[in-house]
């Protein structure tokens, strides 16, 4: 049986315990901090509730072990998931204890949301087997993730990192260059400071941009992405016909609110008090269900679909059958 | 029996049309162009296909009339969809003639995807009853509609405005102000402008983009928004919290590219190329096939499902039961 080396519990950490032991891994699990079990059941009873109800076939749950130490947690494993604060000086530091006891054929992965492989890698024993993993919160259903290697990883690293990733039911998205915040975040920063100005300048509500989405673009954003969808409304003139039209757009007037708004006190209350309204006194732990039963149904949707996301998940299905 | 006047076709008129017809309405239809009824009959069709599978309870379809001017059409409208080429003298020159024949308490509603009403209403003989209706493709399945009013439109008339949207299905979001591009556009704008410098920069495909949408933030999008999907993985600490956060990186140095990028020759041929790819020869009959069935099954889905869509699926069902 695989093993999989959790080290940095937290939501992300806790998830991609959840999402290896589901998938029949044995785990080893380490965070030194007071309430990391608790965190870790939190996230583990959600993953065994949702995960069996998109995919019919799981194998026999692994099992989990909770280590003292990285030197324990690591000691044997294929594949060791950082997941530490997001300061650069602490992951290099546990970066360099995990590969004193790691075997040196081991993939070790980061789940950085910012730093590039190379800035991990750097004063580490062995770069070659460093890499990033960025996955997507809730890591236990969401597919996505991240792979960015640096010019040392060997492709056969890479190769073996995106085996394993979908071993454990993902997507992996291996990138062609490392750049800060690898992709996903550029897109998710770029929507996030357009409408920051947008409710900084009093045009939109937070609801209102929300449902912009959620009646709107998120939909279409679910089951075709950006390009596809483009290229769907752009008719059988063809992805060139419509970059000419959809071109000179490029230069209208809106798109010179390019500077980074003042995220001060004032913005900051603004926002919190209009998403307070929205959420009209659900609370996070009843946003989480609703979330998690959304995407459910979601997932279940697109699987009888002709859809990337169908095919993909049927493809898991009929591998497990 | 409501009647609503649509002034100028193509996929996006001939939707409206579509959208009023299957809700009851009488529509009066003008496009001069020869292929107009060709591009109506088949949205039509595609309308007639799939709303029923969303709403299961529609009242009896509207009756359609050609109209071979704009007088004709629009003579006794209570509601007037303008949907003509994106210029704005065309559309002023059109809202001026609509306006020689329409009533005053008729709603001139336009389609626009950047022009401002206060532009629209320039020159125009009572500015008070024209305002922006934007919705988004594709528009007879899609709910959303920014409604943008300038400061010269009654309350009532946008108060009017919203109910005749929600009564042809829609979900009217009444922008607080004007600016060009209105809310949606501004947000997708974004996205499009960070990925194709991700295009570019040779960081990521565009399947490698849709695939991080479809398989990732995409599914976040499409039930909870931008704001709420944040203040759920926020955790009980709350909005505040995140936002503080959070709002360090908005400093760092993934933001510094927010230029727009040349969308020369040599750009436009790389997406063009990749999405070929991507699409591996399915046409956009077929993507348009897969887009519809996919936004059916999730919008099933969702009415299932305690959230924003599917609560508001769920209020317009039983209205028409």
């Amino acid at each position: 049986m695989p093993t999989a080396a959790i080290i940095g519990g937290g939501v992300i950490g806790s998830a991609w315990a959840s999402r290896f032991l589901l998938n029949g891994w044995e785990v080893r699990f380490h965070d030194p901090a007071p309430n990391s079990e608790a965190v870790l059941d939190k996230v583990l009873d959600k993953a065994r509730r949702w995960v069996p109800e998109v995919y019919d076939h799981l194998p026999a749950e692994g099992a989990l072990t909770l280590c003292d130490s990285i030197a324990d947690a690591v000691t044997g494993a294929e594949w060791i998931q950082e997941s530490t604060p997001e300061r650069l000086e602490i992951k290099q530091v546990v970066l360099a204890e995990i590969q004193e006891s790691c075997a040196a054929e081991a993939i070790i992965a980061s789940s950085t949301s910012g730093f590039m492989p190379s800035e991990l890698q750097a004063g580490s024993a062995r770069p070659e087997q460093v890499l990033v993993a960025h996955p997507y919160n809730p890591v236990y259903l969401l597919p996505i993730v991240e792979v960015v290697p640096s010019a040392v990883v060997p492709h056969e690293t890479v190769q073996r990192a995106e085996t394993m990733l979908s071993d454990v039911g993902m997507k992996p998205i291996t990138l062609r260059a490392e750049i800060p915040a690898h992709v996903g975040d550029r897109l998710l920063e770029a929507v996030w400071r357009e409408a920051l100005w947008l409710i900084k300048d009093g045009v939109a509500t937070t609801e209102q941009i929300d449902d912009l989405m959620t009646h709107g673009f998120g939909l279409r954003w679910a089951q075709k992405g950006l390009f596809e969808t483009y290229r769907t409304a752009g008719g059988e003139a063809g992805m060139k016909h419509f970059l000419e039209q959809f071109g000179p757009c490029l230069q209208w007037p809106w798109t010179k609110l390019t500077d980074v708004p003042d995220l001060d006190d004032e913005l900051i209350n603004r926002i919190v008090e209009q998403s307070d309204a929205q959420a009209a006194g659900r609370s996070v732990s009843e946003l989480e269900e609703e979330r998690d039963a959304n995407l459910v149904a979601m997932l279940k949707a697109l699987r009888q679909e002709d859809t990337a996301a169908g095919a993909f998940l049927n493809r898991l299905r009929s591998a497990s059958d």
